[in-house]
């Protein structure tokens, strides 16, 4: 298993040099350096004697059926776009070893069908929309997307046919047979594994998210001149509550809560703040906790404000629900890493995957490994050589187990 | 004197129209709007029966001596130039008073000489060093502030040449013979007479000041997933720090701290802030408080810092220290207030003033008037009638008493 963790992290940097930019790595939906992907990709599928057809959202589908065997497919794979100046994991690593599992199934003649897709989008980089691919895998791709313009006024509409794809045909991608499910292996890109010690996790769901902003408006005044019984400083109201924000979320198991924005005006030395407009982003495993959380953010948000006689205005931007992860598929994960001779560890993802989309459509479970650091979106991303090697271990025996189970 | 208060409130505006910019009070040191001012202050000095002349500083100064009176002059003044897009009172008030009081002299026979200056430069926007005018007056110009440039690259040395001086003798500008003080009446800037509904005050003294910058550094990580036990927020040690500012502040009598400004980087609502740099603003009438006060809350910093994991940069950026008025003259204009039926009040200025300078001088003291909504450095800056009513009403019985004292 050494040699093929090491073969892993070979294709990774070799993938991440098809690239839009030299010295970096940012590769956005159907750019030039995809079809370099693509073609790389496609020569290993037909090498391991799979069936490779592009549809028509841009995903490359490699089936593999091992001669004889007729059932349901296992469908695994992750993401080949990138954000802009990536690391050379994300995504990319959970197609790479969803191809060594393909080759795990040949080597131990496992009576196993498996799809492996490389899903052309996830980031929602080139198009301000994430999941582009999986959308259309999972039967969710609504053609008003379409219209979507890039930076350089490309509609999304003009990428596809640009490839040579069929737009007008995307609903054709969506798998309509059943399946045994889908399995996403993917970096964890946070520090839960790293601070733990640990190799591997099985996901149990994806975190749902509320976005809002809030602006508060006070007085903007002369700093020299202005008491402090007579001020009304937009900056001293965003700070208290940016401290209930973060108090809350300490105070409530599985909850983060951020406020990663603020924008002050006039922002001078010698001025009270008149305005300040701030951003929340909360996100927990259970949409409850979450609506919760966030109204008492921003009830608190109204009490601070009516005590400095701010001004107040909270704007949604976001309210997406949690997904939980197939109970089964699950836990036949953490099954195989109990077998495979690791901490049957779960977690939530608090980042979306294209598992959260594929979930609406069929069984999905999901594999994390370490990210050292908790590094990603950053060239400095990377992976452990023994990390891979668990996943692979797990797989084999979950693999293994699927096998055993449709026989 | 109602006559004289509408009198003074038409002469304002007329001299704010001479702008540098149409429609926006904009009247930077030695613009050409400048000269217009000169010549009508110049013309209205004349009248008034005043010698006249601008010094090489710039300052328009005129000396009025009664017949037959040979001792110390009082100078009165304030300063002609003002911010972009300001208020037609600030500066301008005080020496349109200033005049009044020459016309106060003139009408009850006071054997007073008086002289009126209109100090060029107070404000610090065309070369970034406030008070210009007034330290070549009190004899503290550094012929090194020469070499200053505008944002057209023009020297301080450059503009005072172009407008037919000689910046080679701003030092014979200097006044020294001895003189009875400086009196400058100027408006509040700031919210305090109106909130105690009073109309004028005689300022004790002049905050100190100090300004600093504190960067926070901590590490900018996925909002997502970054757990709350495993984060470096930036943003977060940053509000608890100017909640502490604010707190303090509003503990310890007569000081004012401000955090007016903060830089979030990168400053994205799903990304925890990885540094914040913010700046104090710190003011108290006694250095003292003052000193210990910001000691206190950058040892707050290094708590909070410390506690967060996040490193910690603190730059001073200024540290002016107070400058009191001189209780004699003060006690004059009180007597004076309390005589013309006012309250005596007294408060600091949160604000510096060509006071400050003078004061290292002269006997200085100085009368301020209400601002109504405290507002200054703004278009809407007003003034009401009652209250330079009230200012000249003060200046009349100061006028005679001072003249009484000469006698």
């Amino acid at each position: 298993m050494k040699d093929r963790a090491l073969r892993v992290l070979e294709e990774c940097p070799r993938i991440a040099a098809m690239s839009e930019e030299p010295g970096r790595i940012t590769r956005r939906f159907l750019t030039p350096p995809t079809h370099d992907v693509h073609a790389h990709l496609r020569a290993r599928m037909e090498a391991l004697g799979m069936t490779v057809h592009l549809d028509d959202a841009g995903n490359l589908r490699g089936i593999y059926r091992p001669e004889g065997t007729s059932g349901k497919r296992l469908i695994l794979g992750s993401h080949i776009d990138t954000v802009p100046d990536a690391g050379a994991f994300d995504g990319v690593l959970g197609v790479i070893l969803a191809l060594e599992c393909v080759d795990l199934v040949r080597e131990l003649h496992l009576p196993l069908a498996i799809e492996v897709i490389a899903f052309s989008e996830e980031e929602g980089v080139r198009f301000g929309v994430p999941f582009l691919g999986s959308r259309a895998v999972a039967g969710r791709f609504d053609y008003a997307l379409l219209a979507l313009k890039d930076a350089e006024g490309v509609t999304l509409e003009g990428a596809i046919r640009a490839c040579g794809l069929d737009p007008t045909r995307i609903t054709d991608s969506a798998i309509d047979e059943d399946t045994l499910g889908f399995v996403e292996i993917h970096i964890e890109q946070g520090p839960v594994l790293e601070a733990e010690n640990l190799s591997v996790a099985a996901v149990t769901g994806i975190v749902g998210q509320t976005r809002l902003t809030l602006e508060l408006a006070g007085q903007a005044n002369h700093a020299g001149t202005t008491p402090m019984n007579l001020r009304r400083d937009a900056l001293a109201g965003a700070a208290e509550w940016i401290a209930a924000v973060e108090k809350l979320a300490k105070h409530t198991e599985g909850l983060v809560a951020t406020v990663g924005r603020i924008e002050v005006s006039p922002n001078a030395t010698n001025v009270v703040a008149g305005t300040a407009l701030m951003t929340l982003d909360a996100r927990h495993p259970h949409d409850a906790v979450r609506l919760g959380s966030v109204n008492a953010l921003v009830e608190t948000a109204n009490a601070i404000t009516d005590r400095r006689s701010l001004a107040m205005q909270c704007t949604p931007q976001m309210d997406q629900p949690a997904v939980s992860m197939d109970e089964r598929m699950t836990a036949y994960l953490v099954d195989a890493m109990e077998a495979a001779g690791f901490p049957p560890k779960r977690m939530h993802s608090g980042a979306g995957h294209d598992a959260m989309v594929m979930a609406s459509r069929m069984p999905t479970a999901m594999l994390f490994l370490r990210s050292p650091g908790g590094i990603s979106h950053n060239p400095a991303e990377s992976v452990r050589t023994e990390d891979v090697e668990a996943a692979l271990q797990v797989m084999r025996v979950f693999l293994q187990r699927i096998a055993g189970e449709i026989r």
